[in-house]
């Protein structure tokens, strides 16, 4: 185990994260905000402990193997959710500790849900330190989903190696940092054709830059109690509904689109039932609300396309109360909550390439027994899926579903509600952010015991980095040898 | 397609429903029961449809293949639930056709889910032929969990191809016929101690053959509105729960056990599970009855064993309501329908033996992370289980979980209530019989609306031939050539 290189790679995303303060001090001062200071002093923490860090170790070996590789992932979100929450402790704003906690790895983790009462109250210094850890976060998950879980061999991942161009696949570190500026290229360039569209729509400056930050990550936290409800004009839902779905596209397929290989797009099977699935459930939800409410059809629509897309791609926002619903489109909303946006996009969740795999696979079992002698593989984007990676995303959803079910067991220890320990414990592990009964979309995770707290930040945690990334290191054979 | 052979198959089984209503009706006539004709004139019918279909297909060829053999298995089910009704309808106890078709699939797919208010009230004949269809469904469980699934390749029952002595395994029909009279005799034998028990335990005559019935084919129906709670006797109730447990055993381990071979049963990995899992869920809600109740040592741990034993093998008795315990213990209840009985036990559900294979693949496939080019298969009862078997049963977990869902979803159209819904869907697919909130185990179906009744009797149908068996037959494939 090269321990030295951990060390390393840790030291330098403290730096990044000290530098992201430094930014953030910068907000907080033009505003004239009281937080200035708390930024300041955090940023020293985390530019002081990195840099020492770095120098420490900066002659280490530059094998990164895969246990490294699994050690630094699920170490980086951490670390940084740690020391991320410096600013809201030192600031005031958020003076406890499991709440800052709760807070920023919510953030790392594009999770979206929150603790905070009264956000309207809170500086321009932490309401910008918020969105841009969502932001962060989604970069992070950018890398980690198009270059780094490939090589992992994590649930089916395989299939989205990244056709974009860069060095052999042999040597990880110069294919992910091809990979990761190409992408983050797409990413930041969409951050900021969105400002600019909520600018124009009527939002200020700040917020638009917050709300386009949170849209890209699929994070969700708002500068406004009442997220996107705060502002009624269709065209600023609309705008935010088109990006939030642009998120949660597979980022390698903004890249074909934007170098102008459209029917790369429209050969790809995964946004094929992404949008599918959109529009499906947009276009059941949008009946069912003409039949239970008095809105007019756009009306209708635009709240159930907006809610639709807000949940499936794992970002949160809201323009509606969910839970307000006919009985039925609450469930089809929480069904939602297992689906999850496209793989190499920023959204959580399962995944749609996932759920594609898994229903053609159910569907040729079924083939297999009435010819038990043919070979009858999966096919993903016409090719032929290795019956491992079937495995695998079989292994997945299995995981993915026995974590949902006890830990909504063990929830109702804290939260004696089944309904609202479902929707904590699924919102969490999706990393969407709202969930049902007394975490739904209007009300927030303040009065969950500090236990229940930690308990969802694991499971953030766990649902953001694939399940598998950090389990294997509770698995004795990791350690071996 | 051989037609004939199948028309035969169910001419000949109606025979055999025909008899078992005359039987009836002399239990009928015993009792001076005003239900002794509907029995006689149902009994009539069958016989009658019976003969003539059989006379009719006679000469039919005996090639019974694949295909012929999965409509054969999902028909005998339907027709006898249609055929079973009439004496409910006939004798006027259930007069309405859906309450009483949803009564009768209850009994035949061992569910015990019940629509009555009143079961008191009704003749003694009526009560044994409610008892009599649970048991007739376990016998066809017995033979089509042992002799029939694992030929047609189902979900791992390859893993139990009985291991009871019989001609060469290439012939079906040979085999099936050896192993359900030998499978049978036990089912017999055990039936019969368990009435002499539950007699000499002061239960009626009567009484203690329609519970022993039921216990066997982990079916449920009980002849008094409380269920087992009407008894207070723990010698009864730990009878019954000791059957309760036999009955939810592969009964190969029965049939080893009864000639001997105690140390095979030992080895089971199966049954090790199945006792680990029964144990612990029992100590973990003894511990809490006796921290929330007023209960004493004993009278927790006779509770929390009864209903753990109840839900585990799908029986679905009770002693108590599990849904004034605290949330918490109801969870773990809820959490037991999804595990279910052993594989060739009369218990539905799930199955300990894929439980199983599920885990083990789930951690394997942490260890493959590590070592992705070692090969490392998942191991059951000391063999290497084929990878395409894994993959079978994880498709039958992915399908069974996907049902529930979905129909959870859609049964909020019918009961508005989340919980109800879930509990109503995860009962009748597992062939329980309680479920959560309106259908708890203090209450029953009759509120349900008949589009919800049927519903939930296809869910029955579907869970209790594994899935697939019924689900094939949707299938284009099977249709073709």
């Amino acid at each position: 185990m090269n321990l030295k290189i951990i060390f390393k790679v840790l030291g330098l995303l403290l730096v990044v994260e000290g530098f992201a303060m430094l930014l953030t001090s910068v907000v907080a001062l033009i505003y004239g905000g009281n937080d200035t200071v708390a930024f300041l002093i955090s940023a020293g923490i985390n530019l002081g402990i990195g840099a020492l860090i770095t120098a420490a170790t900066w002659k280490a070996k530059k094998d990164i193997g895969k246990r490294e590789g699994f050690i630094i992932v699920t170490m980086v979100w951490l670390v940084f959710s740690f020391f991320g929450s410096l600013p809201y402790i030192l600031s005031g704003s958020i003076p406890r500790f499991t709440d800052a906690f709760f807070e920023t790895i919510s953030g790392f983790t594009t999770t979206g849900s929150s603790i905070l009462n009264d956000i309207e109250a809170l500086p321009h210094g932490i309401l910008f330190w918020r969105s841009i850890t969502q932001w962060l976060g989604g970069m992070g998950i950018i890398v980690l989903s198009l270059a780094i879980l490939p090589v992992f061999g994590i649930g089916g991942m395989q299939l989205f190696m990244a056709e974009v161009p860069g060095p052999t696949p042999d040597k990880i570190s110069p294919r992910i940092t091809q990979t990761a500026k190409t992408l983050w290229g797409i990413y930041i360039l969409f951050t900021v054709l969105e400002t600019i569209l909520l600018w124009i729509g009527g939002m200020s400056f700040f917020d638009s830059i917050c709300h386009s930050f949170t849209t890209m990550a699929t994070g969700g936290f708002s500068t406004k109690q009442a997220s996107i409800a705060h502002w009624p004009s269709p065209f600023i839902q609309y705008v935010i509904t088109f990006f939030m779905f642009l998120a949660g596209t597979n980022f390698t397929l903004s890249y074909m689109a934007i170098t102008g290989r459209f029917s790369a797009i429209f050969k790809d099977e995964e946004f094929k039932y992404y949008s599918l699935i959109t529009l499906s459930f947009s276009a059941v939800i949008t009946g069912g609300l003409l039949l239970s409410s008095h809105l007019n059809f756009e009306g209708a629509f635009r709240e159930a396309l907006f809610q639709v897309v807000s949940i499936v791609t794992t970002t949160g926002f809201a323009t509606a109360d969910y839970l307000v619903w006919p009985p039925f489109l609450t469930m089809l909303i929480f069904a939602l909550f297992f689906f999850g946006g496209s793989a190499g996009s920023t959204g959580g969740g399962i995944k749609i390439m996932r759920i594609v795999v898994l229903a053609k696979n159910g569907y040729y079992e079924l083939k297999r027994l009435v010819h038990p002698r043919a070979v009858i593989p999966v096919k993903f984007n016409r090719h032929s899926v290795d019956s491992k990676i079937v495995t695998n995303v079989l292994a997945f959803f299995m995981l993915y579903m026995v974590i949902f079910f006890v830990s909504t067991i063990l929830f109702t220890l804290i939260e004696p509600d089944m309904e609202s320990s479902m929707g904590a414990v699924a919102t969490s592990l999706g990393n969407i952010g709202p969930g049902l009964g007394s975490v739904g979309p209007a009300e927030n995770f303040y009065h969950i015991s500090p236990l229940g707290k930690w308990f969802l930040s694991f499971l953030m945690l766990l649902g953001r980095l694939e399940l598998f990334t950090v389990l294997v290191l509770f698995s004795p054979s990791f350690w071996k040898e």
